[in-house]
């Protein structure tokens, strides 16, 4: 039975799934680092309009995952995947045999590095749909969606991801069992692939006014993944391009996390969404010049961010 | 002989060259809009770090063409190409039957709406070599560069060509009669294409830094940029792109000039570089993803710019 859990990256993401496991009854432990006083005084505080107000006290809050001295049925990996974080020695230390490590993670092809890492431990990933902020140290407000897809990289759906769907659902949000998962990422891949970069390199428009003013280009960039994922042995389903911009085309304006990010100042996901893309495709023969162009001017706009 | 010259658009660009043809001999009167009160009472003060300073006292200055009551060998005809400015309707009442058009503009086919709207005129196409700034009212500093190409769109070099490269030689900047300025416009915009919005949506950087980071992007819009060409009957050098890759990268840390527009919320050239040759690709069936790439992203970042 999962019990044990320790989340490691707990930020917005991490701390608000965090919050709903222990929320379900699980033992649930932190490594945050950068609300660690606060979250170690005072836990985290949830706002979310679909579930309500409530604190999360962690069983533990650690600087270090090598501060973890128990052994966790589940880990959930909740950082970025951006350069320079090398996300295996990040968890290495809290890592037993029977650990399941959970990424809950932006990207595609993500997997490898821990598969390699870690060739002998069960390895979940999952995708959260979600729109959840941190508002203040240890403080987070959940504004919408939630939904998470967990599922096994090879094979079918293991115990623990079932366990784990049942903890989300008991705390009240949807949670997926998928038994592709990888094709799941793809699919959200679709999405990211032209809206993240598209609303940071046009200086911050929202979505509807990319898909409003540049709809032909945004279709060729989710074209350009269908056909990494196809190549790879993903065929996804034929409508998934409609179907992104049929349902971009009803949300309300929305500001993709990228674009946040990049207002933050923060470290942006270029790599984890276009990079990794590109390279599967590159190794798969597969011509994506749409997604190329706009891998490369992310590139430059990080380049210009980095020498001003 | 080419005596009377008319110059309309007369900012950096149609002022400096004004001020070459006045210097040579030729008698030259302008309109020009912003700085009229200055240039009507002072004229144009160049300073120039080949040519020295000088004042450029112009025969006539005008607000309209109407106001000019003359006929002009020669009317040049130096504004931006940008979207909402009629060319044609601004000369219109300057331009007598003996008077031959002389475009000093940026771009690609952007003769055709200046020969339907005058099929009777002589009509010169002129591509300007030149790195000039306006620095205060009727006040222009050339820093570098002043090379201009002439030639006529369809058929050979014209007497009055001959003659304006002449007055251009004696002021003391290099001019050259091309047999074929249509496809020296093409080379230009394969220069264009990709320096010219890559500094812009980078975000600022200067063209040394485009190409060490992303040179494959830049010669992929290259590319695109030769395959249109050639298919409208304009093939290029085979080493073209080779050969700007090579002077980019030898020439100092290059601002373009869409990014100082960019910097200084004036119009772009966007249509007239990418939008132009993407139009005529397409005409033409010729595939260009990484020119079209780049248009869409001009176009979302000038959708933003006018929303904010």
């Amino acid at each position: 039975m999962v019990k044990k859990i320790l989340v490691v990256g707990a930020g917005a993401i991490g701390g608000f799934y965090g919050a709903l496991l222990a929320k379900a009854g699980a033992d649930v432990a932190v490594v945050c680092r950068s609300d660690y006083d606060t979250v170690k005084l005072n836990g985290f505080t949830i706002h979310s309009q679909d579930l309500g107000t409530w604190r999360f006290a962690p069983a533990g809050v650690f600087r270090h995952a090598s501060e973890f001295r128990e052994e966790a049925d589940c880990l959930l990996l909740c950082t970025k995947v951006i350069p320079n974080l090398d996300r295996a020695a990040l968890i290495r230390e809290a890592v037993s045999p029977k650990t399941a490590i959970v990424l809950i993670q932006n990207g595609v092809d993500i997997e490898r590095e821990i598969q390699e890492a870690f060739p002998d431990n069960e390895l979940i990933s999952g995708l959260a749909f979600i729109c959840c902020n941190r508002i203040g140290p240890g403080r987070l407000a959940h504004l919408a969606y939630g939904r998470l897809t967990l599922g096994s990289v090879n094979g079918p759906v293991s115990t623990k991801t079932r366990e784990l769907n049942d903890l989300f659902g008991r705390a009240g949000i949807e949670c997926l069992a998928s038994a592709d998962v990888v094709t799941e990422r793809w699919k959200k891949c679709v999405w990211n692939a032209p809206f993240n970069p598209l609303s940071v390199l046009s200086g911050g428009l929202p979505t509807s006014a990319i898909l409003a003013s540049q709809e032909p280009f945004v279709r060729h960039i989710m074209e350009d993944v269908c056909r990494i994922a196809a190549a790879l042995g993903h065929p996804l389903p034929e409508r998934i391009v409609d179907n992104h911009i049929d349902s971009t085309r009803t949300m309300p304006a929305y500001k993709t996390s990228m674009l946040i990010d990049y207002e933050q100042g923060r470290p942006l996901e270029t790599e984890a969404i276009l990079g990794n893309a590109l390279g599967a495709g590159r190794r798969a023969g597969v011509k994506t010049p749409y997604l190329e162009s706009v891998y490369a001017l992310m590139k430059l706009r990080e380049l210009q961010r980095a020498l001003s």
